[in-house]
């Protein structure tokens, strides 16, 4: 049987991890990224040179594949609808185009009664020491596109916050919402996978340890009360958009309670962990969902994962050499600048603690 | 810090799951091989199309790398000798002949005290019936080079047997020992690691099954009285041989002993579980051995691992919707022949007995 062929726009880690498991059981990807230096271009012959924003690039790739998908909800949606009306692209533009702006994923989520911050579309003219009125124990600023990692991302928890962040504000290119600040024990992140028979997939919920507003580690399996009713609602909404792919889910644990943070239309940094801990991992299964192939479902290797983030800096290039124990995912990038993500590594144990301790002790070893 | 670039003499299964789990580390790996439709040409940037007997093609690859392995034992060593004098090879050409031959290997064995079945070397003129002196209770024809999975490999039990083989073992062009008939429980197998340091790792020992003389699967961990010993001597032989890489032993375990029936300097079938069962796996061994990087010690995922070959037939293609829940490796070969290895599953579980009855499960949603 002849599968399809798929191209991934982008050329990043994501790209270079779906290409890897593509790879393993034998799917042919292709690759449009600007520089063969990408960590994707990196691990096939099929990649192609191009400009993710150029409509004669994104012709010329379409003809090689039968089906899109990519790495960043960021892309051009717009430009992609103009000319992918010959092959599928998934999960699909409007809902991606949907989700990449906070404002109207929060509508969505409302919409499908899960549940999440309060918040409120700002204009440009708002006088931001006005929202505490509104959120008497402080809001968080979110650009409405373009923020992650932190990015674009501003905590007022008093007015001379709101003061000092009032300029920066009024003077941005950006569209913005406020979100109620919600004090969290601790934040978690789970990976949905749906394919369009409807099959649907859940991995482990686990948590997320940050650094420098990064994702730092993942740790689980974790258990939460709340997880089937939130699994319930998640699954309903992905259904009834016809949703297809990864769909990764980031938690606030506040009072007992899950609360929807981010979600994103995408393979995440937060399932890295399943290359390792799982039968199938997110990689795999996205790719297996975008061909509408059944989903397997996942088992556990063991009782307890950990993934840690392996973080650039100027000083040091990794330490190959170090008697590390875990499971080396390393990326390709050619410039190992401060914060950058370069690798990762993964390690399976008899608890989460366990594993997270191991992860640790190993991290200690490279030299970033 | 810039790793040396790995030449693969090969493009077959073993080739590329050595060049996939190089990209997940990020060593730069090239091939060498004869067709694009190659497994292993099909998964990196760094295919280059020649002739593995081919001094011009040998040369002209060398170029491209700093180290170089290989994937079959049975490469042409001595024109390899001709054109490596300023790339290593590894494991080394002069080892790689002594082990290729079974009957030098057997020497070997004996030599460093390694249990293995008693032997002889025979000439064209030998009278098969005569052997039944030495051998009374039946024997194994075993061509001294290039016999694999069965092939080149006759068992004489009968003196009927000895004169049916007569003609095939008096025309063959090729040279045979005979070796003891061992009649055993069950067939073992382990997979060893050392690199030019001289640090040493073993993987688990493991079960395999065979069918048509070929492995058909393979399940573990296993324990074993006689491992520690058997362990001890082989680490002493790989040292004193200054042997670099993967190391694969197959045993019989026949009155509670363990023999070594042969031994393979390379990654080897055995040992595909360890793609899914453990912490770091037999590629990634043999590529960090190769580069003379720390070996890891091996951590098993769970009490239990399973993996079954995918042998082809000319009927059907594999049966990609099945709701199997192992791991599959599949190869990419374009033609699916009868009795040609096609992939692989891997599952872990809570017992050796548990995975294997799973993969047996999910062997039969595959109709090859």
């Amino acid at each position: 049987m002849k599968q399809k062929k798929i191209g991934i726009l982008g050329g990043g880690q994501l790209a270079r991890m779906l290409c890897l498991k593509a790879h393993e059981f034998n799917v042919e990807v292709h690759i449009l990224s600007s520089s063969p230096d990408d960590p994707a271009a990196q691990v096939t012959p099929h990649w192609h040179q191009g400009d993710l924003n150029s409509i004669k690039d994104l012709k010329a790739f379409l003809k090689s594949v039968d089906v899109i998908t990519f790495e960043s909800e960021f892309i051009n949606t717009e430009l992609l609808k103009k000319v992918t009306s010959t092959k599928p692209i998934l999960p699909a533009p409007q809902l991606v185009n949907q989700l990449q702006n906070r404002f109207s994923q929060k509508e969505l989520l409302v919409q499908f009664k899960i549940p999440t911050s309060p918040y409120k579309k700002l204009k440009k003219e708002e006088n931001l020491t006005d929202l505490f009125n509104i959120f008497p124990n402080g809001f968080v600023l979110k650009q409405t596109r373009f923020g992650y990692d932190g990015y674009g991302t501003f905590i007022i928890k008093t007015l001379s916050d709101a003061k000092k962040f009032q300029t920066i504000f009024s003077q941005s290119p950006h569209q913005f919402i406020a979100e109620k600040f919600i004090p969290f024990k601790r934040e978690l992140a789970k990976i949905y996978v749906i394919n369009a028979k409807g099959d649907f997939v859940k991995l482990p919920l686990c948590e997320s340890l940050q650094k420098n507003a990064k994702c730092f580690s993942v740790h689980g399996p974790i258990e939460h009360s709340q997880e089937k009713n939130i699994d319930k609602k998640i699954k309903k909404m992905l259904l009834s958009l016809k949703y297809v792919g990864v769909f990764a889910v980031e938690f606030f644990e506040s009072g007992g309670k899950l609360i929807v943070n981010e979600v994103a239309p995408r393979v995440h940094n937060s399932g890295h962990y399943s290359l390792d801990a799982l039968n199938i991992d997110q990689f795999t299964y996205h790719l297996r969902a975008i061909l509408n192939l059944n989903l397997p479902q996942p088992t556990l290797h063991n009782r307890g994962f950990a993934m840690v983030n392996l973080i650039g800096s100027c000083s040091q290039a990794p330490q190959w050499q170090s008697q590390f124990q875990s499971h080396l995912h390393w990326y390709g990038k050619k410039e190992n600048r401060p914060g950058r993500k370069m690798g990762h590594l993964n390690f399976c144990s008899s608890s989460p603690k366990n594993a997270l301790n191991m992860i640790y002790k190993d991290l200690k070893l490279f030299k970033l």
